[in-house]
């Protein structure tokens, strides 16, 4: 088990029960010893979903479900189980996912479509399902309000620390809340980014809404993070919205005006969970933070953001603490999006130290040194061809990335 | 000075002379000490020349150059600095490629737009080119037919070895020769793929035949390696055809049948430089080709291909000797190419371990295990949907890589 990431937050947050939600974890055994790693959320009748699944194409079994199943757009349950991500697994994996789902749906009274499945770990193996079905009436007999730290710690694999966030929102003037809980740490990368991680709210309002609501909100968190430019073959994000808090004014459509509030804590929650997974991206030792503007829209600055933050040239020259902003043109030039040369402008720690298509001449170095020696780093980049802008967040690229990745199965 | 790559080939091959060609290196002190650091390629009047060029959207000052002289179509001489890349240096940079230019042009009384002009190395420092000029009369007093190894080793960066190769082909029955050489270890990454590239024949072809032969055999050769994905601002690729050989027929179209051997020894010659290039990525401890077949074409094979060759965490289970194939269908997954995941096969040194769908559940792990042992590593991949293949070659991802570049300035 390797140390807590040194990026960690320092506290993790304690999350405040949602009303109409009730949590489980169990040791199933299903790969791991001595851990929990089966989890269950559970959903008061009637609650709504929303989710944003992988787009790889080759996706794991779980996620084939829950793509069906979404259509539905209502949710009882979402039984996860990591240690076996279930991908890759053919005809045999979907009977798995079909067993654990039917005997969930059996247990809850309700339909099979309302059950939600998800699954981390090693890829290719087949899912001892039998495992995690035998500990279903544990799972259901323990199930409370308050184990939201227990459900986020039996998601994890290579996570160094459980990832949790909680934020109320105001819908007109009765308050709800969200919370969320999510995992991931390696095969980090856009579309989607995240492994696993799920949303609850309190609030009523029907997956149409959700819907909307979630992808945007996802394109701007999950999205903008990136460890290893890799994509899971289980990234699964699920929003559901219990209606079971304070009665609230009916909404019908994502852009009513009463949801601000809420879509802005949303993204919030979500960013600051994507955060929290690129913070334990495998082997960090420094967080990045990149904003890139003057681009031609919003999703050529992402694009162009992505490309630094992706650039194993980049994230092992910050792991180095080098202020090496030639590395970040080079990465620039790569993205394939307009970017002019000779107006590009790239800070380092609040220093200017290019502009106008060279470097800056007489920038001062101490404080871009001290910068890059510290834990939290900050680049801004200006292309000088437009008003889009966008944030994204990754870690750098160390030894600890190869000691991790060079030998996790055996 | 890190050692000599482990994949290195065990002989430098000896290149011979070719008519029309003469070479000279020199230690001007760009950056380096102790060390040549500049190179020159004389070819007879009225050679021909065709380039590839990095597509990156910030090219260094002297691909800005090179784009503009191969309209031309005519070469004298090539210039080449290792050291500084006169890459994102604003006007400056403009104005020292123009200066070594003219200096060169005038010493052999040609027109600026036949000599060309290479730089790699540090990214946004300013190019110390008065000491390339001044190196000049030094550089065309010493140019001699047999200085190819000297050239070579003059152009190097991070490498580890110089990269030279020869092939002889035939045009008719007259025998025509090609040398090349190259450099590259970092910033490896396709479109193009190495950073520099300088490959005469003393065949006679004007550039109008030279730009489609070149084009089509760089995109099978320098554009299927990878090392780390990211793309230089200084990729060129140069073919100089001096017309100074054997007299053969006369060849007025690229898809002449009688080009057909050279275009294949030209091919093979880029491929061993490429090959060479990937066997010198920063920190390489494995040499790893991969075959994917059954795609829907053949740049759709090439981008699966990129897409598993990229994947750091395909890379550094390769590192540690780990067979793990999850990793290599999250890799195919994430291509954005058709494949189809109930009908992927993934064979590995020459072991099936992977068919329609799930793992060959009773493959023999020993010849498998054996095979990652070794120093050369062989993947195939079917994606079971057409019958569009392609070959791409990389390196691991080891330790070596993070210690080159995580202090590659200081």
């Amino acid at each position: 088990m390797p140390p807590r990431s040194p990026l960690a937050p320092e506290e993790t947050p304690r999350l405040p029960p949602i009303a109409g939600v009730r949590l489980a974890a169990a040791a199933c055994g299903v790969r791991y010893k001595g851990r929990t790693d089966v989890c269950l959320m559970e959903f008061a009748p009637g609650s709504a979903v929303a989710g944003v699944l992988t787009r790889t194409l080759s996706p794991s079994a779980p996620v084939d479900w829950c793509r069906k199943a979404l259509k539905g757009g209502k949710a009882r349950a979402i039984l996860v189980n990591s240690g076996n991500a279930n991908a890759f697994t053919g005809k045999a994996g979907d009977a798995s996912v079909r067993r654990c789902v039917a005997a969930a749906a059996e247990a809850l009274d309700c339909r099979r479509e309302e059950i939600f499945a998800a699954s981390t770990g090693v890829i290719g193996e087949p899912l001892a399902d039998e495992r995690i079905t035998a500990g279903l009436p544990g799972l259901i007999a323990g199930l409370e309000a308050d184990r939201w730290a227990e459900a986020a710690g039996a998601i994890m694999t290579t996570d160094t620390f459980p990832k949790l966030a909680t934020r109320t929102a105001k819908i007109g003037k009765i308050e709800v809340r969200l919370n969320g809980i999510a995992k991931g740490s390696g095969m980090i990368a856009p579309d989607m980014a995240t492994m696993l991680a799920f949303v609850a709210t309190d609030a009523k309002l029907p997956a149409s809404v959700l819907r909307p609501l979630l992808r945007r909100a996802a394109e701007r968190s999950f999205n903008c993070i990136t460890v290893d430019g890799d994509t899971s073959t289980s990234d699964t994000l699920l929003l559901v919205a219990t209606g079971a808090g304070a009665e609230h004014a009916r909404i019908a459509r994502a852009d009513d005006r009463r949801l601000a509030d809420f879509a802005a804590k949303l993204e919030s929650l979500l960013v600051d969970l994507a955060c929290q997974v690129a913070r334990d991206g495998e082997g960090a030792s420094k967080f990045i933070t990149i904003d890139v503007s003057g681009a031609a829209s919003h999703a050529a600055a992402r694009r162009i953001g992505l490309a630094i933050a992706n650039s194993p040239l980049v994230k092992t020259a910050i792991a180095g603490a080098d202020a090496n902003w030639g590395r970040i043109v080079m990465a620039v030039g790569k993205a394939g999006e307009r970017a002019e040369r000779d107006r590009l402008k790239i800070v380092i720690g609040g220093v200017k130290v290019a502009a106008r298509g060279s470097r800056v001449p007489d920038y001062d170095e101490a404080p871009v040194a001290a910068h890059m020696k510290g834990r939290e780093i900050a680049i801004a980049v200006d292309v000088g061809v437009g008003r889009g802008h966008a944030r994204v967040w990754t870690c750098d690229l160390t030894h600890g990335y190869i000691d991790i990745n060079a030998d996790y199965r055996s």
